[in-house]
């Protein structure tokens, strides 16, 4: 047995290193003086340093055998071993993909990563992507050398060994089996409610509130989503994030533009929808296995799935639960008090209209609900084509704006608004972008069926009741850390792998609703 | 050449964990949600013990020793070659204090220390000495092995071995010859004072002042004192504290009750004293050394000289500074303006008489500039005397209160206002309070020197022009480092050795003028 109270120790070990990393990360985006960036540059090198050499040590790799090799004959009841079975797959399958990578591959990842990140930034202010091209050219040589050495699985593709890294076990040909339907149906709701020529008014989104006001309603809102404030924060930065730093303490942040409060807002219920996938992790919990009690954190089971997973979370609170129109029958006369009535004029109404609207666009990060799966979509293709070679960088710009213009039917004027807007793929995030999506395909999913099991939650969130859906997804995603792979839970959960539909009946629900198409 | 870079280099990696360390200490002080801090301790804990390692290790022992035999020979330039010495010099010292206690005796101060702190705790709430008194003594007891384990010099004392980690260089006789004529002349001073009858108004000290505006007048002031915010920042905390914690980012804290604005004035301006230090500290400088580039953060040249100096940085400001007639001509404008008015029925030189009374009281953190000194030289007395076995601890309350009773004319009703107010001495802080007078005795010897240097020094202040005062502090004291002990640079920059004299003249200068006596 003590084999697997070692793996655990050393395992958590790796974790507090981890988490004091997370914190040096967070307080730079905070409260750090300007002027100790350099130290902290120092802080953050050593720490990685020390977690990295902490996640892949022989000891470790030594333990992880030793624990393999005992789990067949450990005599235990069945639920705790089957937990303690994977907790041990799943710190093999990460153990084995830190330690895949030689060195020298990934000290010329970061050396390139690092250049090219410094010659985008100047290429998409110049709009000048042939100066790019060459380094893009290079970071895809580079990965193409990563997913080699990580192993593409039999019958696979090189795409599939670098997703393993965002979205475990999931494939590109699965994703795009998924992805394929859901973008020629969106493209036409696109179409649809483009030559229904209604516009919808979204004055009531840019009515002037300042930051303080904003960050009270945030704080509202958090509180009835059952964020554990006394377990957490929020605070400003200029990228809103949430870091799960360690037990009892998860830390999110938004950022606050005085006439645009519903960014705020969204971005605070995204953050938090993290946060309380985080908060729901079983970190502070043990497993009690023949009479020994190993202490979670720093296991795989104290850990969240999947990127896509945790996105999943995000998108619920933001989309599903922040957009409805019972959302904004509750929370309207609130944000009217908390706003000391700047939001007079209008109704729930014309505040659910206005955050639903479908507006094609050219920038990710700015596009709407249904729209911004499609400039993932695009990203996938693309990265995925770049990658097997059917495509070559330097034809990237045209390649991007034929699809811009099939999918949204938008002309792309210039690559600072086209190919160059995205920092992901220049320091070497390639196989990351359709998490998004997925996440968005996961929420709408697991949204149908906690309307099954959950038939009051539309009443419940009418009248800002929502701690049993926070409890509902406590209990069947939360706790369970990485015990299933996604794939897994959904069809534990939902009785159905995963598909476009749920998402986009969502959607087209929507376009019916608010442009009657 | 090349022990020296690793020297330095192994230092410095030990500074940035001590540094990372740090932050974790300030967080929890600042912004850690309440239920992280079983996690915080994990941290703080695993980050102390790779600190230690760092500052113990036998490698850096043995570059030491190969540096300690290469310098000699080093033909160098004689300013660069003395500064490398007192590195290594320092270097040393630290090295032996930090590796010559066994590591059991280390555990046992640890494990006694808690308990003994909780024991207090308990002790001080139920006015219960004799509960305490076995914890105190267990505490005295391996206190003197851990002084003979840092080794007594000849003909020193037990005292000496352990002020030695505090302020090195000086002994408890040497504390003794300074401290007994300021002991009397200060007793004097406060029988004359109260034998004067005259009692000065604090009522200016008691106007109702709302937190935000304490707190902007405190950056006020701080930018005044030329203290850095873009390589700094100031916060709220319940104890006021420095942390210089690396290049570029040194933070104070400060707390703010509603009717006590000099309160978290003075305690800005204390910090703010200690931050101007590390800030003057070239902690981003490097010594050149036959063509070599040694970067110093890490380095004892980039580090303070002892509690005392420091004290003595924060206490220039707080006392010095802020306490004369000249501040307040200038601050008092400014904050009648920052408190929108709520000042006016004062006059400046109210200000500068309610911040200069003089009230023996019974607790040390709310004593007067005086009688604070009284306070720390009873402990002095105290710690000592049990040290060496003049004292039983048991004996300790009837032996504290004769001094009180001796030195400030009072009676103290109960052990909570008396020996068991203080938590020092429960988990082991011992030899550490003179540092306090220390700080007072060396800011008004250097005061007196700074005045025939910059002849200008009270128009300045007068006008808030205090940049030239903080630019002699970072030329004459804070650019050293460690080069000079804590006399030797007393003795460089005022001419003489430390003596009770300039801080009597400063204090009986005040008597006079408050109290005419």
């Amino acid at each position: 047995m003590n084999c697997f109270a070692d793996l655990f120790a050393l395992r958590r070990r790796a974790a507090v290193l981890a988490s004091t990393a997370s914190l040096l990360g967070w307080d730079q985006e905070t409260y750090m003086p300007d002027a100790g960036s350099g130290a902290r540059a120092e802080q953050a090198s050593l720490l990685a340093e020390l977690a990295h050499e902490a996640s892949t040590s022989s000891r470790l790799g030594d333990l992880l055998a030793q624990c393999e090799s005992s789990l067949p004959a450990l005599d235990a009841p069945a639920e705790p071993k089957a937990r303690l079975a994977a907790a041990i797959r799943e710190a093999r399958r990460e153990y084995d993909l830190a330690t895949k990578l030689p060195s020298d591959l990934v000290a010329q990842l970061a050396k390139v990563g690092s250049e090219a990140q410094q010659v985008w930034k100047s290429a998409r202010e110049a709009n000048d992507f042939p100066s790019f091209a060459p380094l893009l050219e290079k970071m895809f040589d580079l990965t193409r050398q990563k997913a080699n050495c990580l192993g593409v699985p039999k019958g696979g593709e090189l795409y599939d060994a670098l997703i393993d890294e965002y979205e475990p076990g999931v494939t590109a040909a699965q994703i795009a089996v998924v992805f394929n339907p859901l973008r020629d149906r969106l493209s036409a709701v696109i179409a649809r409610v483009a030559s229904s020529g209604k516009t919808i008014s979204d004055a009531p989104l840019h009515v002037s509130i300042p930051p303080e006001l904003q960050h009270k309603l945030g704080l509202f809102v958090l509180e009835a989503m059952g964020f554990d404030l006394n377990a957490g924060r929020l605070d400003t930065t200029s990228h809103p994030f949430c870091s799960g730093l360690a037990p009892g303490d998860t830390r999110l942040t938004t950022r606050y533009r005085d006439q645009h409060f519903t960014d705020a807002l969204y971005s605070t219920m995204h953050e938090g929808g993290h946060g309380l996938y985080e908060q729901g992790l079983p970190k502070t919990a043990s497993l009690s296995i023949n009479g020994q009690t190993l202490p979670l954190w720093g296991s795989p089971l104290a850990d969240s799935i999947s990127l896509g997973i945790h996105e999943s979370q995000s998108r619920m609170w933001e989309n599903l639960v922040g957009r409805s129109r019972e959302f904004w029958t509750w929370l309207f006369p609130h944000a009217q008090r908390i706003f000391a009535g700047a939001l007079d004029k209008y109704t729930p109404d014309d505040l659910y209209r206005a955050v639903n609207t479908t507006t094609p666009s050219l920038i990710r990060v700015e596009a709407d609900e249904g729209t911004y799966n499609l400039h993932v979509m695009l990203r996938f293709e693309l990265e995925r084509a770049l990658l097997n070679g059917e495509i070559k960088p330097k034809d990237l710009p045209a390649a991007w704006n034929a699809r811009i213009k099939s999918y949204l039917g938008l002309a792309v004027p210039d690559d600072r608004r086209g190919c160059l807007q995205d920092v992901h793929w220049s320091f070497g995030l390639i196989g990351y972008f359709p998490t998004y999506t997925l996440g968005n395909l996961y929420a709408a999913q697991l949204w149908e069926t906690i309307h099954t099991q959950l038939p009051s939650l539309n009443t419940n969130i009418a009248s800002g009741n929502l701690i049993p859906l926070r409890n509902w997804l406590n209990t069947n995603i939360h706790a369970h850390g990485k015990q299933y792979s996604a794939s897994d839970l959904c069809q534990r959960v939902t009785g159905k792998p995963l598909s476009a539909d749920p998402l986009m009946r969502h959607l087209e629900r929507n376009a019916k609703t608010i442009y009657n198409v």
